[in-house]
């Protein structure tokens, strides 16, 4: 292990994290509220930390499998932890693992909270609170495509093998540039809503606060109701709209971009995504429509939290834990979907869905000819049996740590749709639950323990898993 | 397709049925009681339509993979069919759906009744309703071992890639004398599971019916309150010991008669299964030790609880939904467990969640060595990648239809946990499950709709999904 280059590359990623408190310090400092000094405060002891730690001398340049590895992981961590001195130090969160979990929330694109009247927070807590879904997002576009190639194997494989975009090797060919592409797409995205927001009465804190939680697929918001308090027709259509499009692969606004609509009309994920997206909204919609007088609302909340649960946003603009079982237990299930591949979106992944769909189509025909040889095809491309273990690994993976995950918080004595759907939500990094963590409560109520493993779950969901486990393993902490 | 064949099997079958039901017609007799003309019209029904359909003229008699797939999956819907007259015509259940849901619940080995009041019914009937487990039970060892390995694919292939036993070619060569093998064990353990039943004070009758609920992992009882009503503690010690021995791949039995114990202590099957079946009991019972007063009966509870759940039989001796949160989460996820291959025991079953663990454990070390080729083994065989596909295909499978069917029992508007728990009892042939359909409840309150959708996720889990589905697709049904 090369540890040198390791601290040296996550003293960079600090002094970006500085570099990222400084608007929430000119808000702060707008509005005149003592949040300003937390700010400040923490600027500085990461600056003095991230600068010793980049300064490092370093033996060899050299970034090997393991390497990547550590960083990404533990680079998450310890922003995470330095990231929630604002909260401490404001006196917004007191608790140390209130603030660590809420900053994990935050950076992972959760947006499970532990407050519970964030109304009467400051601004610049607010919007730091926020910006780190934005952060997050961008991170994990980062992470699709600038370092997983190097570790070769999980979420980035799939992302290639399904691609026809800017990641095949003809197009443009250097990581860096397909990163420029993917950024101007997340920029343009952002760009376009906080507007959108703007023509729909907010004012552009929270216009910009809940464009970070949209396109970052967080969903923190400035009000307690979350959507629901802007009482709009129209931010609820905008929002709806702007979820769904962030869950969608970056590379393929690169496609419209440069106007070939057929490579996007043919990929398989954006298609399935889409018909999921629909099939479900509209079953939904039909089960509310019993619910709501207005069949105009039932398709407005509908289609928004079929959209919200799915992209793993987390918004809401009603309390949908008080709709009917079927509802609810197709939301619940929606959790474990998530968006597509190169999004912002967590969960599954509706690419590893389609693998495993065509995985049990093919064993059906198999037993009809044991004997046949059955490739399995994504875009017209066969799919290694690499990809495919790979895929069946990860999905066993999700469930045995959801498993897991609702066992451990079940020592709180809370019944099992509360303990399943937090796990559900913060593994899947979407936000709220069902029952004590539904829409109109927080997690405020668990056990330190519980919250750790919470926030230890966003991160497993977040950075795909498997390489966290790495970490765990002593022979990854070798010195070479 | 044959259909010559087809229905001349299947008329075979009706005719098997015919003669298990007289044990009944005697007992009927023997009592004096009205459900005898139930028995003696039933038994003379079948006899007519089952000769009629054995003397089917055939042309050939061939029987290639999918007139084997039809015979199992049609076979088994037709002896439901006929095996709830006698709930009909007796009047026990007037409604047919109703008698065909306890019908199927007893072939398949499920348990799950929804006869309220079951102390009121004649002695026939409820000997029948259990009898059904037994010849449930014995049916999944024909289909392990004489059915399964012409259709070439799924639990048969697992189990003869595991077992050392009888079923390597070395041993014993002819099919027939396995089966003979096996049923010689499921005798066995039947009659001394029932002399220990005598000897603990049940009566003949109570004592057969009840050992044909372990021995075949089903759990229907002649008590409101089952194994609770006899507040025994040696019959509670009895039936853990004989429910865990069923979950046991009946192979095992052979070795262990043949004196091959080292062959019994190698097999991982057995290993990760004893090991579950104790971990899972020793962490509910300490969790249970702050709700009984006296730590045996948290002992005793717990151990028959776990062993319950786990090999899918669903006896209780406690009303465990309203153990704590910890300990109902824990045996709720047990209830995807199952037993070992080549047992009574339903569900996904332990061989299935190793060679899926095994999987995991490669993608982790694939993290690091990308390019290493790991081979999967089990019991010092390698795995082929057909096999690991079938299980992983299977394992979604399983979970889609999970899904599938707690979203259609949602529509009745009941809690998720009752919806969830409900489908995974069904599904896994366990019987009772949480909440509404808790051990101190039933599912009388179904719809019929609902009814039918959970007889048949009955028969999808015990005859092990794939079969069934294949019945669905049109060229299947095409005549040669």
């Amino acid at each position: 292990m090369n540890f040198g280059m390791v601290i040296k590359v996550i003293g960079n990623l600090l002094m970006f994290e500085a570099a990222a408190l400084l608007p929430s310090l000119g808000i702060a400092f707008y509005y005149q509220e003592s949040d300003f000094f937390a700010f400040l405060q923490t600027i500085i002891l990461i600056l003095i930390f991230g600068y010793s730690m980049a300064k490092m001398p370093v033996k060899s340049n050299r970034l090997k499998t393991k390497e990547a590895i550590t960083i990404v992981t533990v680079g998450w961590v310890v922003v995470s932890i330095f990231g929630a001195l604002p909260f401490v130090i404001s006196g917004a969160l007191p608790s140390f693992v209130d603030a660590f979990f809420e900053t994990v929330s935050g950076l992972t694109t959760t947006g499970a909270t532990v407050i519970d009247n964030i109304e009467i927070l400051p601004h610049g807590i607010l919007f730091w609170r926020s910006l780190m879904h934005w952060i997050g997002g961008m991170g994990i576009l980062v992470l699709a495509l600038a370092i997983m190639p190097t570790i070769g194997v999980g979420a980035f494989q799939i992302f290639k093998a399904e691609s026809p975009g800017p990641i095949s090797d003809k197009l443009v060919p250097k990581m860096k540039d397909t990163a420029k592409i993917l950024y101007t797409a997340y920029l343009g995205i952002t760009v376009i809503e906080t507007i959108l927001l703007l023509f729909g009465g907010m004012n552009l804190y929270e216009a910009l606060i809940h464009t970070f939680g949209t396109v970052g697929t967080g969903g923190f918001s400035t009000r307690n109701a979350s959507i629901g308090a802007f009482n709009s027709r129209y931010i609820t259509t905008v929002i709806t709209v702007f979820m769904v499009a962030s869950g969608v692969n970056f590379s393929l606004y690169y496609e419209l971009y440069r106007g070939r609509i057929r490579n996007i009309t043919k990929n398989i994920e954006f298609k399935v995504y889409m018909a999921l997206f629909f099939a479900i909204s509209i079953i939904v919609t039909i089960n509310l429509f019993g619910y709501y007088d207005s069949p105009l609302d039932s398709i407005q909340h509908g289609f928004f939290q079929v959209a919200s649960i799915m992209t793993t946003t987390g918004y809401s603009t009603v309390d949908f834990d008080v709709w009917p079982s079927f509802s609810k237990a197709i939301l619940f299930f929606t959790m474990f979907i998530g968006g597509s591949a190169g999004s912002t979106g967590g969960s599954i992944k509706v690419i590893r869905l389609i693998i495993l769909f065509k995985l049990v189509k093919r064993e059906m025909v198999k037993l009809l000819h044991p004997r046949a040889m059955i490739p399995i095809e994504l875009n017209g491309k066969m799919l290694s049996t690499d990809v495919i273990a790979n895929v069946t690994g990860f999905f066993f993976l999700y469930l045995l740590l959801f498993i897991a995950g609702t066992l451990f918080v079940s020592l709180e004595g809370i019944g099992f749709l509360s303990a399943a759907s937090a796990v559900a939500a913060s593994i899947g990094n979407i936000g709220p639950g069902f029952d004590l963590v539904g829409p109109t409560q927080t997690y405020s109520f668990f056990s330190a323990p519980s919250k750790i493993v919470l926030s230890l779950l966003m991160l497993f969901g977040r950075l795909e898993l498997f390489t966290i486990f790495l970490l765990f393993t002593p022979s990854h902490w070798k010195k070479d």
